[in-house]
């Protein structure tokens, strides 16, 4: 097995997903985390950030960069990616729809994070509005197994349920209205894979 | 070999990656063009079109949604999506960075496409500065081979070229700043295993 070094900031963020999937699987890796002095030291070094962004995958001294190439890669090493091409594709579409809902709520997120003076309008005219478009198409995607693909749990579960748990703690008036992906966020986060690492983890907001 | 069928409107837009990797690979397809009228009809059909939108690509029966799932599944059928899953994540990282290129440029395709008054504010504001920032990031990526992978031509290749085409066609001045990339769109569209398709291909600017 490559030796993994994952870099990212002190934050759940854009590499949580990678850390779900390593701990799921028990790959062993080391988790840095780079402070925000320390990155402004460092994210010129291209050898390590070729885009002079986090988070990073360093295989073997070789860096793997863009979160959600990570995250495909690291799934199909641990067995989270359904079991052949079709089955790939098919989780694949939902990743996708998945995504479709956080980017769309990016400059709210950043919103949330600067604490800028438009969140509530960014509330009330981006943040409502995509959970109520969005939402139920992805909840339609909840199989009979309790998770999105019939082939059991996947790296989409990993995703999806991180960033569901960021706005359910923040909104839970709003995302409490889509039961089964409440469900679906506490079916992944009770998954005993999981336990020791979310026991250990700090509760980051973000 | 199952039974693949392509549903898109009839230009380039978001399936001509599929149907560029199909052709190169000579797997057999139905290129279902759909009219804007017709569309209107069958956007509805859910087991054909499960949000209401296109491309899908139907296996067998069975849909597929969302381009870069397509794109990806059918990459690997192709056998242009590297040897192993290590180089399938080096591929992924360019993917997900010429799609940050794609989807900054999105309002201004937008305005091309219904010919808004706000083109040349877009123009300016948004195409010459995402270009100026993204290109040069991107034309790094071009190997000795001339393609985007050291293990040669992949999906990637064919997305971002078709993609590169479409602006350099309406902005060979800015786009012509980046040779490396204009030598590797015009190499992707010599590849011998394009030509048929390419020659019977309409020319459709989008």
């Amino acid at each position: 097995m490559p030796e993994y070094k994952l870099y990212y900031f002190d934050a759940r963020g854009r590499a949580e997903p990678a850390r779900l999937i390593l701990n799921y699987a028990k790959i062993p890796f080391e988790d840095v985390r780079v402070s925000k002095e320390e990155w402004e030291k460092v994210k010129g070094d291209k050898t390590r950030f070729p885009y002079g962004q986090m988070p990073v995958l360093l295989i073997d001294g070789t860096p793997l960069a863009q979160s959600n190439a990570i995250n495909r890669y690291l799934a199909v090493e641990a067995g989270l990616a359904g079991e052949n091409n079709l089955e790939r594709g098919q989780i694949g579409q939902i990743e996708e729809t998945c995504r479709i809902f956080n980017d769309s709520l990016g400059l709210y997120r950043r919103s949330l994070l600067l604490q800028t003076p438009n969140q509530e309008t960014l509330f009330n005219n981006l943040f409502v509005p995509t959970c109520e478009k969005q939402l139920p198409v992805i909840e339609e995607h909840i199989t009979s197994n309790g998770f999105f693909h019939s082939s059991g749990v996947t790296y989409v579960d990993l995703f999806f349920a991180d960033l569901f748990k960021t706005f359910y703690s923040l909104h839970q008036d709003i995302l409490g209205k889509y039961p089964k992906l409440v469900e679906h966020m506490n079916k992944v986060h009770a998954l005993p894979e999981l336990q020791e690492y979310l026991s250990k983890r700090g509760e980051n907001k973000f």
